[in-house]
């Protein structure tokens, strides 16, 4: 083991050690002049005491250990996104500059980068403190505002060009905050402070650019960022160190709070597994998911894990049909929350068979979660009952009622969260679980009120093939194997909330809607390729080559998948808090009243005949 | 009349009147040289041949009356805002080209000035064609973009400078899209091309700055605005022209569409009525809306309108309790609806008073709105058995079972729900009303699943007070007098869930919270004027004038304002669609997880002191 593998490892034990000071010792030993320490920090938005908690604790070890250089993400004081919280409230910002000030009297014997929104003569900036000496010394500006920001922070925010080199022992670092490449050519090293939302497709991108960045100018480059969830926005952490040949020499853990220790002069790092830097995307759409599924599974863990850490909850409550959504989210949350903290209804209904009955205990079971089963036949046929007299009473007034609806569909899914409401109302602390995913969100194919509806939606943003992928990776990779029955991997999808008239059996999924290997590479190539109807009919898809389909199937399918888009607009707004896996964005919106566009476009000649028509 | 005013006269009647080319042929006479419609018209947010369909209709109803120069809004052809639907499916602008290609053609005697979104060379740009002489022969970029603008249309637009200068009978007009000013100084005429969308605040602002560049420049200006609501946005019209001294010449109406004929060369217009010129705010809180009035009730109506037309619904199913908000939602549904697609439903418990089920049913009446009684006895004692067993086994799980909860309180608001969806699924083109008013939407005073679950929220944009002074607005501006009965606007909101067990009596809302008059002040000082905690304490509120408040007293309502908001932050996040009337901004956000923002802050010492404790 090297000394800085050495110093790594003793870092990662301390803070939980008995032996605080002999640590510290044996560090003071090892650690040599120039060292940096990372501080990769999860922080709360706008939580300034307890961001300040942290980065103390961190800045006290630094001290502790005689590091004299420590350096902290983006914004790591307020927070990141806060979306227009500062806007509305520039208190968060003042109270930030007052911790600021009584952070910078600890730092007697290390410089702190601490990233912060600074509050001056009425503008907001994006800076980062220099603290040393027991005060701040200096406050670099954030010069480049992001283009086309998804989050709403930099609406208050003003770019503003100040010096930004600073000097420690005889080293010029050079600090740039986030995109703000812009490099003076006299740097020792360059100092990225980030706080990079995680982006599959960008995180390839983003190491190259990095490494170019180092090679190109020929200086040691080091990235710090933060890690964590706020909300939809994942941060990975990763944070990274690239030689001037644009090596790679350290990387923390991802999805993890770190101190990293480097030391970029004598190109000293540890380089930590990382599920981000080993997650790979496909450049066409396939149902082999195996390279990105670490990085899935802990996004989706850190997720849940942050949202419902950071809310003041610790429970959840979720309803278990034996189907694959249902199953899968429980498994996460069990992860994520431990087995005592989850809690799994069956609510089978006279639709309900015999095995989803059965595969949802077993699950219960091998999961070790709570468990109950509550029928709804009677809220069911009372809610029915008082539907139907009320029905007969509107009649009179409305004309145009369904010979067909989805009423009592929709009652049964409804009644279900009528259940799991109670439960969260009546335990402290208990959120109930949305177990909609991504390729359903997309059709509109989740009841209002119902099964869409929830306190967190943890798989919203994971399709349905590769919510089969992930089933498979979770028996094969968590500790105990196997958890997931078998036969919910194996059958086929549906709601069981209706019975098909043609087989009398419940409808499938596949049928109501179209197959989900189809439908899904539908999602992946508008969101990762921006293709269009058009182009969708020329490309081969993967379900082509797998099965026999007729043009004019595929056809129908597109046309279904953009009239239920279309009309699933609301649905999508509606959608409770969810953790962004695989969407190219996180505030991605369209109108309601939007819903009117002809994605398929109409012919010239089209457009002449109605324009002769009009005239 | 003045010719003018006659040639306005009779444009309004021409697109319903029979008499057509009579018309016609007295517009030829009257129309002056140089003459100029501005078409200000509502579109559908990417329904391109819904808009094209009427851009047509003003350009052949131009070329018919012989006026050579007619001009529509910004991104008229697209419709806006967008938000990502450009980005994510790009086909929307290709096919707005494609139709403006063939619109060209039809332009043989006259000039139109349209708006749309140039896709070139992989960028787009927001941008205003010129059509003549059958076909486009300039385009004219927009060169800067709005900073921080709070739709996401922005986030894929290309800033671009062009020439935007166009001669027309040796007039020449300088084309300004949107906040885009520079000033050209030879032009003859200036014309501002926007999409602008309503917020009383900036009205008199607006006004004065166009004002103020007409007689800065000594130039004519002219201002086309869309009208029509998009969701959340509300546009209100209001084209005008201004002299070359700055004084308003025309104005078109307010919340209709109009095609408005000026000749800014001769300072001919006609200045029609206008809610929004009328209309003013105050500079400190008052409960005097009087002034605000018009503009409220033609936004919420414009609003509710448009929502239903746009996405094709066209009837309304709510609760009636007899209270404030969903007595002003009947009303206002009724004006936007018509009578016969409202449909108002009382759904009485044990708690539910005489006076409440008496008021509601008189509501009904008064309206001549489709009504009945559907008590929820039945469902809410299905529930509530069915969940109590479900306790007991959860309770074997989860500690933590709380002594007195909102559960039963909870299942009413969510079994009326239930009857309001059900109607919805069952009967065609019917949207269920979620009544929640802004401040209780601030409070998370409202139950999910319950009375905040709706296809849309008519009055989620207006806080309680203005209620009360729109109830008896309603009563005193409309056709028929008095729809709301007295004792709706007397009686002290509650929701009727529980009883107050200090009284006996159902539980006051004002008791649980705070005095509306309060309540609504502090969302009043921090939406207007950025006010934080400590400055509150300080402003003195006119409940204060009103009524003797103890230092204490106002504290403790300011601390459960700040908890309640912090705590509500889901809620906001789940609220169905509805137009803004008055929140200073349309898409302004805040992560749930920022529920730990400190907003009272706390002092150096206290910092000091635990910044010590955790060394």
């Amino acid at each position: 083991m090297t000394d800085i593998e050495r110093i790594n490892e003793l870092t990662e034990k301390y803070f939980t050690a008995e032996n605080k000071k002999e640590i510290e010792n044996e560090l003071k030993e090892l650690i040599l002049p120039d060292s940096i320490g990372l501080a990769q920090i999860n922080t709360k938005a706008g939580d300034i005491e307890y961001n300040s908690k942290k980065i103390i604790k961190y800045i006290n070890f630094a001290q502790n250990i005689r590091l004299n250089f420590v350096i902290f993400p983006e914004l790591v004081l307020t927070g990141f996104p806060l979306e227009n919280s500062i806007e509305n409230h520039p208190i968060i910002a003042d109270e930030g500059i007052k911790w600021l000030n009584e952070i910078a009297k600890i730092t007697t014997k290390t410089t702190a980068l601490v990233g912060f929104v600074e509050h001056d003569g009425g503008k907001f900036y994006d800076s980062v403190a220099v603290l040393q000496e027991g005060k701040i010394t200096d406050i670099i500006r954030k010069s480049i505002l992001p283009q086309n920001c998804e989050f709403n922070d930099y609406n208050c925010i003003t770019p503003s060009q100040t010096s930004n080199v600073i000097v420690i022992n005889g080293i010029k670092y050079q600090i740039l905050i986030g995109e703000d490449y812009n490099i003076n050519q006299n740097a020792d090293v360059i100092i990225n402070i980030c706080a990079t939302p995680t982006k599959i497709k960008n995180i390839q991108l983003e190491n190259n650019l990095l490494s170019s960045v180092a090679s190109k100018y020929s200086v040691p480059l080091i990235y710090v960022n933060q890690v964590g969830a706020t909300d939809r926005a994942s941060f990975d952490g990763t944070s990274r160190v690239f030689d001037k040949d644009g090596k790679l020499i350290a990387c923390a853990k991802s999805f993890e709070e770190q101190f990293l220790i480097v030391n970029p002069s004598k190109s000293l790092g540890k380089i930590y597994p990382s599920e981000i830097l080993s997650a790979k995307t496909e450049k066409q759409f396939s149902l082999d998911y195996e390279a990105d599924m670490k990085r899935t599974y802990k996004t989706l863990i850190q997720g849940i894990k942050d949202y419902f850490g950071k809310t003041g909850f610790k429970r959840a409550v979720l309803g278990l049909s034996g189907g694959l959504d249902s199953t899968v989210c429980a498994v996460l949350l069990t992860d994520a929350l431990g087995k005592e903290n989850v809690f799994g209804i069956s609510m089978p209904s006279k639709i309900t068979s015999q095995t989803s009955k059965d595969d949802a205990q077993v699950l219960a079971q091998n999961l070790g979660i709570g468990f109950t089963v509550a029928p709804i036949k009677d809220m069911f046929d009372t809610t029915n009952n008082c539907l139907q007299n009320l029905f007969s009473e509107v009649e009179k007034h409305f004309d145009n009622r369904y010979k067909q609806s989805f009423t009592a569909d929709n009652i049964q899914a409804r009644s279900r969260a009528m259940f799991l409401w109670g439960v969260s109302n009546e335990f402290g602390s208990c959120l109930p679980i949305a177990t909609s995913d991504k390729s359903e969100a997309y059709m509109g194919y989740a009841t209002i009120n119902g099964d869409m509806s929830g306190g967190f939606a943890p798989i919203a943003d994971i399709t349905k093939t590769k919510l089969f992928a992930l089933a498979k990776w979770l028996n094969k990779n968590r500790t105990q194997k196997d958890v997931i029955p078998q036969s919910v991997i194996e059958k086929r999808p549906g709601a069981e909330l209706a019975i098909d008239p043609k087989t009398g059996k419940p409808l499938i999924a596949e049928d109501a809607l179209m197959p989900y290997e189809f439908l899904d590479e539908v999602i992946w190539r508008i969101e990762n390729k921006k293709e269009n109807y058009h182009d969708m009919q020329k490309s081969e898809f993967l379900y082509e080559k797998n099965h026999s389909l007729l043009k004019e199937q595929k056809t129908q399918w597109l046309d279904k998948f953009y009239h239920r888009m279309s009309t699933a607009l609301y649905k999508k707004l509606i959608m409770p808090p969810y953790v962004i896996v695989d969407s190219p964005s996180y505030n991605s919106k369209q109108p309601i009243t939007s819903c009117g566009i002809n994605y398929k476009g109409v012919t010239k000649e089209k457009i002449e005949q109605k324009i002769q028509q009009w005239s």
